[in-house]
């Protein structure tokens, strides 16, 4: 179906190990690096922070385990 | 069950390298060129831009791994 | 199940290549002619206009994909 | 297990042809003659209106194709 | 999984040919005779009515298929 | 998966009989003892009741059958 | 998909027994000891609680089987 047999969850792949910048359904912007993610899009994350509409720390999360379905966008950072 | 057998996701793959607009349910629009997609509507775009109403850009994203259910319309720039 | 062998899906084969009139689950109206679809209800739909209120052209949006779980209805124009 | 061996959809096989009032889920009202469905509930409707709180004709919406999901219920008229 | 045997379903169908309440997930309340069910809790109600926070009847409804989808608890009145 | 081979539904299994705590997606409080269940995760109760935010007997509601897609969690009592 | 090995889901085995917060789509948060999970990401928690915007305990809600639906992200505390 996709002539450069490229696939969305190759920009995951390769983002194991760095930053991303994770915007959810609800509006709130997650940053933290990829660990881990399934066919769901569920991802673990390191460093996990919650940014505030500046982009600046809100909160820290640590690690977290973060379900696919909130997702709207996964940005590497 | 399409007597021209053509199928709405032939549109994404003659997109792809191509600038597309994208509406989400949430109202906002995001700008920018396919680099990849799946049967989930799920899409990779790079150059990704937020747009304002008045189709300027609001905020720059850069690479996005966009999750299809947040789609409304997918349309060719 | 049914016995007159007809199914809704029929309605849109017939319609390919006609103006219909699509009403979101969000309310807004859109209207275009049909190029294709699936059985997702996924359209790719030309000339499409989103439609105020009154009916008339509030915006022209040119060929778009529509996903199908945003739509209420269809109906040909 | 059903012992009367009736089936919920056997109500929409005898309104093939019929007047059906249909609740929405967004809490509007359509009322129209079922031409066709299947097992989503997608619905092809003839001479379908949309129903004021009263039950007066709001706006006539002549055939459309209604996405079962939509629906709270329906109602031989 | 149930030692006892027994499944959640067997409710519905003891109830069929009695008078049910229905809370919806949109707090409304409708009472109906169960004449039949499917596995995703569609029902068939006889002499269905909406009614109000004090268990009055509100409207009239008649035969109704409501989606199971819509249905917050179902007991038997 | 799980080493201790323990299963989140063995709490429901082992509560066949036992007054239960469910809080509901939409804030709302239910108590009742747990007849059955299934995988859904739809429930039979007897004797329940609506809470009151202070934890009393706001509605009784008798035996119900609640659809699991409404439970935020189940708790033993 | 994935070169690492490592699952999403090895975070909840890594965690059977440990302490976790769990943050909820409707924005509240809850922390209890894994008791188990499934593909779903049901969990049971021990000693689980409700937690006011500071982290301090609101309600004690004992053990508790939360439906994976509801979850946005699970944190070991």
């Amino acid at each position: 179906m996709n002539t450069v047999h490229e696939r969305p969850f190759d920009l995951l792949n390769k983002s194991i190990g760095q930053q991303v910048l994770i915007r959810l359904k609800n509006g709130d912007d997650i940053r933290g690096k990829i660990v881990s993610f399934d066919v769901h899009m569920n991802l673990v994350l390191d460093g996990a922070e919650e940014l505030e509409g500046g982009g600046n720390t809100k909160a820290k999360l640590g690690t977290i385990l973060l379900r696919g379905g909130n997702i709207l966008f996964v940005s590497p950072a």
